[in-house]
């Protein structure tokens, strides 16, 4: 089972911009704490950032037939991109939606998500944790899609 | 460690209402696979379910001292009880928002949590799996929050 | 057949509060003409006054396999109790809602109401023939559900 | 005592159109229902369908002095028509206001009446039920008006 | 000089309807008041009442030509019928708008006018009076377009 | 018969500031034409105007007992000075608001009046015929009162 | 093949009415080209035109069996007919909505089609080439329609 | 004379919870100022404190011939419980809400209270001595009620 | 101790106008209520009222150094001057917001105050109470200052 | 005359993602059915599809000077790309917007298009035909203007 | 060249005010300020304090012929002054608007200016640099206007 | 010192095109002012523009530690980009937001930023001198925080 991890917009930045809101670890790191939770349930992950919404829809459109489920930070486009919102509904693969803060307890805008309707479900405000549930629920949902042979 | 697990109203019923949306499984069947994972984690849950605000507030006050954080489904009073969301913001411990549906696809009116804001975070979607990310959740943060000796 | 009469909050109170737009009869009125025109229809009616919605939505949720039908007032949880909803939704009942007042001519507040688009269908306005009507379209709606086989 | 009972428009298709919303039972079967009330109530009905507002409004006019009561469906106007309102609130004569379908389940734009603010109440969701609710709702609402020497 | 005075829904109905809000002087009282100040200002009205937009639109069309300013209460219609203000833009006439009663101080939906923005301007709360202003406005609008040769 | 003229802020700018909307006349010449009216009509005028919203009040209280009615136009204030609002409400004299242009036609903040409300009646769109109406409405208004008694 | 072209309210003044934003064109040149096009086509068209919504309601729920789609302009209607709009959801047959302008370049109340989401498309801005391209649109509906053996 | 003061949910844990918005004092130590205030202005009170709405209802309902003015902190049910509002508007005693904080300059949503439109007046933002003020004018009103031989 | 009773426009009018919402108390008796109140309390009050926005900021500003607590009734600045809420933001006093009337018992827009979030607290509705209880809330936070030594 | 059409994001996945919405037929059917219509119709035809806002802008910017007209689908972006509005409002070309699907029959968020506004016009609903008809429009458009020597 | 600074409300106390928020340097210290600036640019400066809205009013009334451009910070007028805008809008003067914070990212009403729209163009952010950057965009605006001969 | 300068998307269309909103000046000519106005100030600017998203993402991510202050106008991105809004707030450098025309004076989407609430300011409506004025600003702010030795 293979799962793509995709990163949105300035998480690249991630433990140099705003840490009192972001905390000081890196996206390096948090790559590394998802490999190696990866490999603890038998699974592979594949981590991808980018700040254009273009080349995350490219990997979106590109992930079917590849993985089996996708663990998404949308960042900032979270609140606006209906393409990727369009991207992930025409994927036919379980999309976890995950945020590093709480989003519900933070600016107005934050807390509404054009990309959740379409997901699998969403988990915030843990920090890199919410990037390790994340992959724990993908795994769980790819191998009861498995299971039920979608 | 001991955490508390908090199931809202009409939680009693599932399995037998609109399993359509919230599918088969009961409420013993979700304490079950919680405690398997309590045991798994080295920690200590309770569970307690009730579909009256005021017992559920009891139960929240009643938990300082004598359990280090909290999963909670407020299930609909998560869209209305501000007294709840007091009960939550003067507890001083991490309480772990969980939804077994994706309320962000659902009707609009679920989209809003007035839990959220006071939370440390919000699960939603994977069916009782949100209940056991919550678990790792609130264990992850209560042990953080020991280990910085707060 | 048997049918649930649920008579909301502050509704104990009737013929003694707000008489102007209440009027002056009271609960044990109302529950007295319905068990004369549930004599005259054939049918069993139980009747039940909370001002707790807890206590509401347990009678709700134990009235199934007990009663056919439930003519409903929610008074002031109308407008907010999304528990009630919940609860009336998972029933698998027809729940008829009925409203001593035409809540659409007072208060802005009032004319929404949370549990209506989940109830079969509403009455309003009447004093206590709204009670009456319900009753009668309650027993109408188990009828055709009994004829049905449902 | 006769009652005047006022089809809006597109009523004359029923049973033709959109029978999964509205049923197949046509609206001559209705009048038929009504009259076969009528006369266990030991009251007069008339029945009137118009797809034209001004014909209603002309109705309702000319119905002063000629009926005691009025049942009145305004359909697609009910949402609109602030004429057909004017036309209802001048009358001094009690209307009530029936709908066949749960017009509070459906799209937003239906759960909105500009007539029941002045009707005197309103009955909704129970079919072809809700005409004869609504016939038995305006007999006793004009009994009362002559007991009253109104 | 010609003026159409254009009297919109239930206007018919004048005195005898909720007389509290609107008075007791009916239509033709109004007509007479009309014919008597045109007289004085030596001009020539001619008094139209309906209960139908579409005859309303008719008589709107038709007045061109024929007339040369229109006093025009939409009654109703004012706040929301977007026919009757296609017709009164595409006119070409001076049109003043008159209420009797101050729309202001009812309703919120009665605040709000669509004719009004398409109008040369607009005449509320004076009773009767409203409707003798507005021709004296109507035939102070039609001479000076007609000084300036429009 | 004694009646005031109030002219809200900006209007001594009358005939130099933006021409294309309020016209070139002074607000000399209307007062001049009010006083012609007002000769006409066997009443005497006063005619006040200030920049601002303190003086307007004093003035307005400052004319019990003094004029039995007062034409206002509360130009930008009309919009906002709930002050003035209440300075009309607790007059006891009939009030007619009056506006040179049509504010209905302008920017949507134009659209909304806090003082109409408390006034008698509102005259817009009619340049400085808006003032000649509203001294005559202003001029019934009182006789009737007086005709009254009140 | 049957296709019924319905003209709205005020297009009856096509050509003379606001020529600046509808054209000079009369509504007797839209349906000559009409009818040059459906001989192009190989369809029939009948042209109708009317200022009641009546009418129109009455010309809709008449062409059931008549004719095989609909190319409807709905004019002003378009923004709050939910009259016109039930009548379209009832009939069975695709209906195009056309508009001579671009209504989302106008008012803002002209951006919102209350026919457009029961419609089977929308064409607008395109003059009298709107029609046009309408009667293309419902010919192309209908053809398939009839090849799946609706 | 006798005074009810109640208070609402959560405010049992004054003085151990959020005590940076609500300051140390304890429940206890405000009762005891009622106290020895009342003993002060010679009346007598009774306190009584429920996180659960039900509660509050009965002992609202109950206090009806008991005591002769209420002073009601209803905490977060404030915002959003109607039927609390509903037993406030029965009970024909006069009611002053009062609130610990500046709830105005706290999260927007606690700027409304439901309650506020049926009770006799508001007192908010004074810590302790709103309910010491509150005593005060409930003490007030409650004279001027007997004295008028209300 | 000094304190700054400031009475917004219109109060100058008071137990003239208005008399069924405001009373029929003259606002030199409320001051003579309060100086009494003063005198008991063992402080000084200086009582000063304007219809001017501009002479209430005046004397805001000026009242620094020279009292130690203001009791302000912005009466209808209260919904939008923003630039009181300024002069009361700059202050560094403490601000007790008072209303003779229960404001959340009236038109929508005196729900929302702009002060309030800048002063200390909000007393409303108490009549002239409103004010004896918002001197003694002046006293006791300028107490509480002094004793801080703030 | 040369043509552009652009086709925005997700197209590429046309016929395999979301197939109850969008069909089965893939983009390349749509580009050779539309290079099919323009041999007949005698023009020249370039298409072109990115997932690329930036993208999109150049290819707008770029078809100044080289074609004549342009047929946009903007997908997505159609609901909040100002970017592309202001692209093709500075193009001074005729730019006809194009939908697969009925854009007001789905979620709310689709019935605004921010790029309407400054396109010349658009169809909507018809599937692949909805870019047949919307080239015959851009070529009608365009022949129009160089007829007009724009 | 002469260009005229207006200062609004509350302006006066700066260095003494909220500090915090508006910094510690007073309004005598930005006018020095400006002094020298107009020096440097060949200007002369007037500078002009007022907590009036009236006073405002009439100062940018009479500064027409006297001065050639104006630099107005409406402090908290700017949000809802509706006079000061149309006493902007008339003047036939280029106005820039300063604000010494940056108004967007302070409270949400702070957000919306009512005289930004009939303004040249508005700086907010800098400090007292907004004053300066706005004398040297005045001075430019004005120059060129005196370059056009306007 | 080192500024950057961020042109946003359609501005390398400048000077072309919608010339009447714009004008006619060209992106170069901008540049060649900012460059002979930073010589005069004595520090260097580079000058970029991009109608990317993301390409402005990076240059903005890439300037941290390069250049000492940014003058950006992020154009039609300014209204929905959160994306870059939150590139601003991670940098840590002094942003300034211009705009060439008056976005407060246009259509109502372009009046609010999600820019504006991280950048240090806003400057609006100078044309090419916003840059300049602009470029002022961030030199004056990048000094400050020098001399202040962040």
């Amino acid at each position: 089972m293979r799962v793509l991890v995709l990163h949105g917009p300035n998480l690249n930045m991630l433990g140099t911009r705003e840490t009192g809101i972001y905390g000081t670890g890196t996206l390096d790191e948090i790559d590394a704490e998802l490999e190696k939770l990866a490999t603890e349930l038998g699974v592979e992950v594949e981590c991808f950032q980018s700040n254009s919404e273009a080349a995350l829809v490219d990997r979106l459109q590109g992930s079917r037939g590849r993985v089996h489920a996708i663990v998404f930070n949308p960042a900032a486009f979270t609140h606006y991109s209906i393409v990727l919102r369009d991207a992930v509904a025409g994927l036919g693969l379980p999309v976890v939606e995950v945020h590093l803060t709480n989003v519900h307890a933070r600016e107005d805008f934050r807390r509404q998500s054009v990309v959740a309707p379409v997901a699998a479900g969403q988990i915030s405000g843990f920090g890199s944790d919410s990037y390790l549930l994340g992959l724990r629920a993908a795994v769980a949902l790819a191998s009861r899609e498995a299971a039920a042979g979608v």
